[in-house]
């Protein structure tokens, strides 16, 4: 057994497995979905088709998407048990823990939970990518004393999602706008969420035990929970007409800027850069430019200020401008950790299917690392277990 | 950044943080939880002290003791959400999908769950390893068409888990020997859900959304899904008249006895041990001592079997002999991962709260492995996109 110490590291730059799904190159902001890149998906495909791609490993054809398009239309359609669950709870319920309850409740209305076979997997995968944002605007409808919407088929998986959430049909091109940010982050190699879900699996268990693993991790605020807390920073900073003095007072508090730096990339995010432009294309569309102006305003003196202290890797992620696009498509604070979820489970499915069908040769076994035990030793037999009369209260032993 | 390469190892031997709580050497056969060995806590302690001692580095004082244990009870009484969501859940539904489903919905309804301090994590602790076991017996209930019982608060944790679960009072000495079993299988360092659970918090999320992703990773068949799928072997074996000849099939077929092998283990598992002896004791006790001498020809024709292939290491564990007892104290074989839960749960709100508050210094990032990237590479550019149109159907590209 090989022995290796990576402790309090995080796995940073530990390699644990092959993957064929997604490839970063963090000094150079690359980011490829099974070998095309993000920026070529976002201008030219649609999120369906991307999550086709990361589950197949090659794009569709014509016939495949239209097939998987209707899968997922017809996926959409969840079965009564789960609105009669969300309609018990309490309303103040954070949507990311219904998020997470509502994954094993899909496992149970699935008929056909027992086939672990690729195919069997594929076609949960289908249930659950189509299920995700049905259940994040059904809460939405729920906590806010009204019936979830019924899907309606003219419009695109995106489309479909704003309509359920928020009563009206979108137009077309905030649709496409969404579709965009959807594609931006469906995958992205062994983040934690991903990880999770893995680890899950790698016991043999079912793909909605990992997915709803992904669900916990994604719902951290160092993970998918940072673009709500960048939307809850800038309308804090609003009303500060000092944005740099802003800037430095935190970093000088030791506090976060939410929507800086990342664990990987060490040069501008390929994705934010595609949705600061959204971000700028929205306000203006809109007359309402405040958010976009807000964001550029913090980036500007973050970036400044890291520089000034020598931390030159530290840049704009994702959520950062995640947070005014998210805003402007009318998706409440609370609920855009919940839009990372309809987008990442596409990634989420891919690794699920990934670990679980690695060919026997490249298998990864059940993940179990070491720790370093420094806690109590009172030699080979262990420390003498006194009776409880004869314990010191309050010292440890 | 360090770059180490340990691929499809599933980390085995990759030592990724400190730890106080536990302590296996796996060459000697020796388990210690907090410096305790196992055979010391099995022998003295109760369930209910080792959490405690599991969550606070040393064994509680009297009055310490007193009011854990009434904590609790207290809290094994669950808010109304919880059964009337169950309720509508259907029957066949798997009992470790309903409990990780469970899990969220105590987050749900914990009116203190934003307190993410080290105090309102413990307090947390106490609802979880108080309702977990509540949950396992009320879906038990639930699904043969009866209401959940309220807890009886004359009886101990383990009893008290015994009378929810079958509706009737234990025998005190059975419901001990359910507490020596809840007390052997309360922590084991970083396995696979501990670990599961400690990734998804190391994002920050709440301590809820990491035991959800632990009770997934347990529900596998490599993990805590195993004692499950022992007591279905030796069901199935029963009527074999040869069971060294079955064995040495099993083998050749290359599948698994189930029951046999242990990631750290390579030596007898001192918790095996104990569950062996208690599995002779309770079969005199009942007269029915098929089960155990069942376990018994298996153990002993799978390790001469495992000894003539030179596959020396693989012994017996802990979920091999957990069957038979577990079988015998009345609990279905579909519950028998959940009654792991009931126990492991201890464990896993200890690294919860030591992942959440190790000192600033030891404190680990976010878990974040890298992956080497085996996937299609057309260039740094990307592959180039082709419309649905110029695409060829069916060709991996």
């Amino acid at each position: 057994m090989n022995e290796v110490h990576v402790k309090n590291t995080g796995l940073r730059g530990v390699t644990v497995a092959d993957t064929k799904i997604s490839y970063i190159d963090g000094e150079k902001g690359v980011l490829l979905y099974r070998g095309y890149r993000i920026e070529e998906l976002a201008e030219k495909s649609s999120f369906p088709e991307v999550a086709w791609l990361l589950l197949h490993d090659r794009l569709p054809g014509k016939e495949e998407i239209y097939v998987f398009a209707k899968q997922l239309r017809d996926a959409g359609r969840f079965p009564e048990v789960v609105p009669n669950c969300l309609k018990k709870l309490p309303k103040q319920a954070l949507p990311m823990d219904v998020l997470q309850m509502s994954i094993p409740l899909l496992a149970i209305s699935d008929p056909q939970l027992s086939d672990d076979t690729r195919e069997g997997n594929l076609q949960k995968a289908v249930l659950l990518i189509a299920r995700i944002p049905a259940l994040v605007a059904a809460w939405q409808r729920i906590r806010n004393g009204l019936d979830p919407l019924p899907p309606d088929d003219s419009l695109s998986h995106a489309g479909n999602f704003l309509w359920q959430l928020q009563g009206r049909r979108p137009d077309p091109e905030l649709a496409r706008d969404l579709d965009i940010c959807l594609i931006l982050h469906a995958d992205h190699t062994f983040n934690a969420s991903t990880f999770a879900c893995r680890e899950v699996v790698s016991t043999r268990a079912h793909m909605y035990a990992g997915v709803a693993a992904g669900v916990g991790a994604l719902s951290g605020s160092l993970h998918g929970g940072a673009n709500e807390r960048v939307m809850r920073m800038l309308a804090e900073v609003e009303s500060e007409k000092d944005i740099p003095g802003w800037v430095t007072r935190q970093l000088d508090q030791k506090k976060r800027i939410m929507g800086m730096g990342h664990a990987v990339y060490k040069a501008y995010d390929p994705r934010a850069r595609i949705l600061k432009n959204m971000s700028r294309r929205l306000g203006e569309r809109f007359g309402e430019t405040r958010w976009y102006e807000l964001s550029e305003k913090v980036e500007r003196a973050a970036l400044s200020e890291f520089q000034k202290r020598g931390r030159n890797a530290l840049h704009t992620n994702v959520d950062f401008w995640s947070a005014s696009v998210y805003h402007m498509l009318g998706i409440p604070a609370d609920l855009m950790t919940g839009v990372f979820a309809v987008s990442r489970i596409a990634g989420w499915c891919a690794h699920i299917i990934e670990e679980k069908f690695a060919d026997a040769q490249e298998k990864p076994a059940l993940y179990r690392p070491a720790a370093e035990y420094v806690g109590n030793y009172c030699g080979k037999m262990g420390c003498v277990y006194e009776p409880v009369s004869e314990r010191k209260h309050g010292v440890s032993s």
